[in-house]
C-alpha cells in the first residue's frame, strides 16, 4: 500500500528483519532511534508482523504515552489478547495517558476483576474519575462514544481567562475544536471557536463573542443517529448533554468515522450472511467456519423445504421433465429481484427524511417498477423459449411464473426490511440469505402452481 | 426522525402548511424571521417538501451566503436540475460565497457554456482563480476533493505575524484546524496547531514551535486512499501537495466522511446488482427499472443457460424425477457460500496491510474452512434425506454434490474479487448477482455430473 511511502518512516521487509535481529541482540537504543519518526499507526503495522514476545518488547521500549497510543489502535479482540501479557499496574499506566473514551473502551473489554485492579492502580485521579464515569454507558450510545476531555468556560469570563483555562487544560485536551460555554450549574449555553478567540481582544467577554446556536446530542442517542447528526451539520465535534442539558462530554469526528465504517462492515456481513465480526486474515479457521455455518444451514433448510415442496409435483415432472429445466431461472430471478428491492429500501431508510413516507404510495411505485421489469423479463424469456423450440405451454408457464415472481419478490423485498426496521432489527438483514431463501420457496410455489394449472394435469 | 427535535428550529407539517400559505401571501419578512434559527441542512429539508417555484422563492429570500450554503447541500442530480432555474449571474453570486471545492463541484456539473458564463460573472477574483484551478482535477482524486482555502505562513514569521495573517484570511477559511508552514517556494515544511499558537508568545518565531512531521497526500491520490490515510492517522484535515511537494490545497474530514459513505453505498449497489446510483424515494419509475434490469437480464441469461444444461439430462430426470427436487438446494447453497467468501475477501482488501498476502497460504485457509462447512452441510443433508426415506443413491448424490459445490464456490468466491481488484474493478462486484449466477451454473454442472456418474445411467 502506498499509504506509508510518503511518510518518513517506512515499513519494509528489510526493516522487519533488521528489527527482529535487533530485538534478539536486545539493542534497545538503536530500536528506539529507528522508531523516532514513526506514527503510532505505523508502529502498530510493525507489531502486527511480530510475535507477542517481540511486540511486548517494543511496547516496553517506547515511552508510556506513545505505547498507550499504539495500544489504543490495536483491533478489539487482539487488543484484549495482547493486554493479557501486562499487569494491572502496567495497563493502568497506559490508561493514565489515554483520552477517557479510549481508556473506558479498553476497561470495558477487560475481565471485571482486572478492570477493578487497573482502576485502583491509576495515578491520574481526574482520568480515573473520568473513565469510571464513562464505563457505565452502553458502547453504542452517545454516552459510550464521548470523551470527558473538553474545554468549558463560563459566560462571564474574559478571553484572557479563557486562554488561561486552555493553557491549564492543554495537556489533557489534544484537539480543541470548540470551547463550550456553560452556566454555573454546567448547563450548556453555546460555544466559541478557537479562531474567534484568537481574533478577539484579551479583555473581551465571552458573553459578547459566543455562539448560542449549538447542536448537542443526549447521552442516550444511538451512535448511528449521532453519526447522522454530525454528517448533516458537518460537525467535527459535538457536545453531549444529560437529560438536564448539563454538559457531560464530547464526541469527536474520528470516532464517528469509525462508527460509519463499522456500520458499513456490519451491513456487508448481514448482506452476505456472516453472523460474526470475523476477518479472514487474522481469525482462526474455526471462527470463520462458525461465522458462516448458521446462514448456510438456514439456506439449506430452505432448500430441503423446497425439495419437499417440489416432491408434491413428482408426477408432473415425470410427465414433463422439461419443467425441471427452469427451476434455477425462477429461483435466481426471485432472489435477485428481492435483494435489489430490499437494498433500495435499506438505502432510503439510511437517508430517511423527517417525514414519514406514504407507505401505499411507495408500494405503488415498487409495483410499477416490478411490472415494467417483470414484463421485460417475461417477454425476453418467452421469445427465447419459443425461438429455441421449447414447447409452447411450458414457455407460457415460465413467462407467467417469472412475471409473478418478479412482482411477489419485489413486494417481499420491500416489506421485509420495513418490518425489521420497525422492530429495531438492522434492515440490511433482509438483503442477505434470508430474502434469497424466502424467495426461492416463493418462486417454486408460484412456478409449480402455474404449471399445474396450465397443464391441467 | 429525532435529528431535528433537539434543535431550536423544528420542521413540522404545520410549519410547512403555514409556509406554503405565507409564500402565497408573499409574506417575505415573516418567512425570513421563521427561518432565523434554521441551519442550511434544515432549510434544505423544508425545500425538499416544496415545489421548485416555492423553493426558488425561499432561496431568493435568504441572504446570498446562506442561500449558497443551502444549495451546496442539495443532492447532486437535484442540484443540477434546481440550478437550471437560475441565471449564470445568480449562480456566480452563490459560488462567490462557497468554499472553492464546493464551488468547483457545482461548476463541474453545469453544461460547459453555463460554466464559462458563471465564471465570467464571478466577482470574487480570488475565488474565481481558485475554482478555475480546481475544475481541472478528477473528481475522485485528492485534487478533486481539496479546497484552496487554507492558512499558510512562512517559517521565519513570528506568532504575531501569523495571527495577523489568520485575521486577514479569517473570512475565507471557515475552519482552520492547522496552519501550514511553507518555504519561500511554497514547499510544505510542517504545521502549527491553533492551540499551539494560542499558547505561544507573540514574539515567538514559527520556526521554534512548528511541527515538521506532517502527513500530506499528492494531488493524484485516489479518494479511497486519502480516506484510508486520514482514518489511519486520525486527521481532521490533510494538506495536498503537487509532485514538487508544493502546497496546493487541503482536504477536510467532512469531505472524507462523504467519501466513506459513498463508498459504502456503491458497495451496497454492487452487491445487490443495481447498476446506477438511484434512490427509491426521489428517482423516477423509469430510472429505477433501468438501474435494475441489466443484472436481472444477466441473471436470467444464466438461468436460460442452466436450463439448456439441465436439458442434456432430460432422460435422467424422467427416470429419477426426484433429482429435480434438490436443484434449488444446490444452487442456493452455492450462491450463499460464494457471497460469503467474496465478501470476506472484499473486507480484507479494504483493510489491507502493507505486506502482500501470501496467496497460497490464503487459499489453503479458505479451503480448510470450506471443507469444515462442506462436511457439516453434507452430513446434515445426508442424515435428513436418509431419515425421511429418500432413496440412498440420490441422498449420496446430493451430499457429494453439495460438498463439491461448497468447495468450488468458496474458491470462486475468493479468487473472483482478487482478480477484479487486480484489474482495478471494485471487487464488491463479485459479491453481487455475478457470483450467484456463476455459482448456479457451477452447482448444476456438479450436481448432474455426480448424479450421472453414481446412477450409472
Amino acid at each position: 500500500m502506498e499509504a506509508v511511502t510518503f511518510m518518513e518512516f517506512e515499513v519494509s521487509q528489510e526493516y522487519l528483519e533488521w528489527l527482529r535481529e535487533a530485538i534478539r541482540r536486545n539493542d534497545a537504543a538503536l530500536i528506539r532511534e529507528s522508531m523516532q519518526e514513526a506514527n503510532p499507526a505505523d508502529i502498530l503495522t510493525v507489531l502486527y508482523e511480530l510475535n507477542t514476545e517481540e511486540s511486548k518488547y517494543i511496547i516496553n521500549l517506547l515511552d508510556k504515552e506513545r505505547a498507550a497510543d499504539v495500544i489504543v489502535e490495536i483491533e478489539e479482540e487482539q487488543q484484549t489478547a495482547f493486554l493479557k501479557n501486562f499487569s494491572a499496574a502496567e495497563i493502568a499506566d497506559f490508561i493514565d495517558y489515554l483520552d477517557s473514551d479510549d481508556g473506558a473502551d479498553i476497561l470495558n473489554r477487560l475481565p471485571i476483576q482486572t478492570r477493578e485492579e487497573v482502576i485502583a492502580n491509576m495515578e491520574n485521579a481526574e482520568k480515573s474519575r473520568h473513565v469510571k464515569d464513562l464505563i457505565r454507558y452502553e458502547e453504542d450510545r452517545a454516552g459510550g462514544l464521548m470523551a470527558k476531555e473538553l474545554i468549558k468556560v463560563s459566560l462571564n469570563w474574559t478571553v484572557k481567562q479563557c486562554i488561561d483555562e486552555i493553557r491549564r487544560q492543554a495537556e489533557n485536551v489534544e484537539k480543541i475544536y470548540s470551547i463550550y460555554v456553560v452556566d454555573e450549574k454546567n448547563h450548556l449555553l453555546g460555544k466559541v471557536s478557537v479562531k474567534r478567540l484568537l481574533l478577539s481582544q484579551d479583555t473581551t467577554r465571552i458573553a459578547d463573542i459566543y455562539d448560542n446556536e449549538i447542536i448537542s446530542v443526549p447521552t442516550y442517542m444511538e451512535e448511528e443517529e449521532v453519526a447522522s447528526v454530525m454528517r448533516r451539520y458537518d460537525l467535527e465535534a459535538v457536545p453531549v448533554v444529560d437529560v438536564l442539558n448539563r454538559l457531560v462530554g464530547r464526541i469527536t469526528i474520528d470516532d464517528i468515522v469509525d462508527v460509519i465504517t463499522e456500520m458499513a462492515e456490519e451491513e456487508r456481513q448481514l448482506m452476505s450472511g456472516i453472523t460474526e465480526d470475523v476477518e479472514e486474515r487474522t481469525d482462526t479457521v474455526w471462527l470463520l467456519s462458525r461465522a458462516r455455518l448458521p446462514w448456510l444451514i438456514i439456506g439449506m433448510a430452505g432448500g430441503l423445504l423446497g425439495a419437499q415442496f417440489i416432491g408434491i409435483f413428482e408426477t408432473d415432472i415425470s410427465l414433463v421433465p422439461a419443467m425441471a429445466f427452469f427451476i434455477p431461472l425462477i429461483t435466481a430471478t426471485g432472489g435477485n429481484v428481492g435483494i435489489q428491492s430490499s437494498s433500495l429500501v435499506v438505502q432510503s431508510l439510511a437517508n430517511s427524511s423527517v417525514f414519514g413516507e406514504n407507505l401505499s404510495r411507495r408500494l405503488f411505485k415498487v409495483l410499477v417498477v416490478a411490472v415494467i421489469n417483470g414484463v421485460a423479463l417475461s417477454a425476453i424469456v418467452l421469445g427465447f423459449n419459443i425461438l429455441f423450440g421449447q414447447e409452447f405451454t411450458l414457455s407460457l408457464v415460465v413467462a407467467i411464473a417469472l412475471f409473478s415472481v418478479v412482482l411477489l419478490a419485489s413486494l417481499m423485498g420491500t416489506i421485509t426490511p420495513l418490518i425489521l426496521d420497525r422492530f429495531g432489527i438492522n434492515p440490511a438483514m433482509a438483503s442477505g440469505p434470508f430474502i434469497t431463501t424466502a424467495n426461492d420457496l416463493l418462486g417454486l410455489a408460484v412456478y409449480f402452481s402455474v404449471a399445474h394449472l396450465l397443464y391441467n394435469f
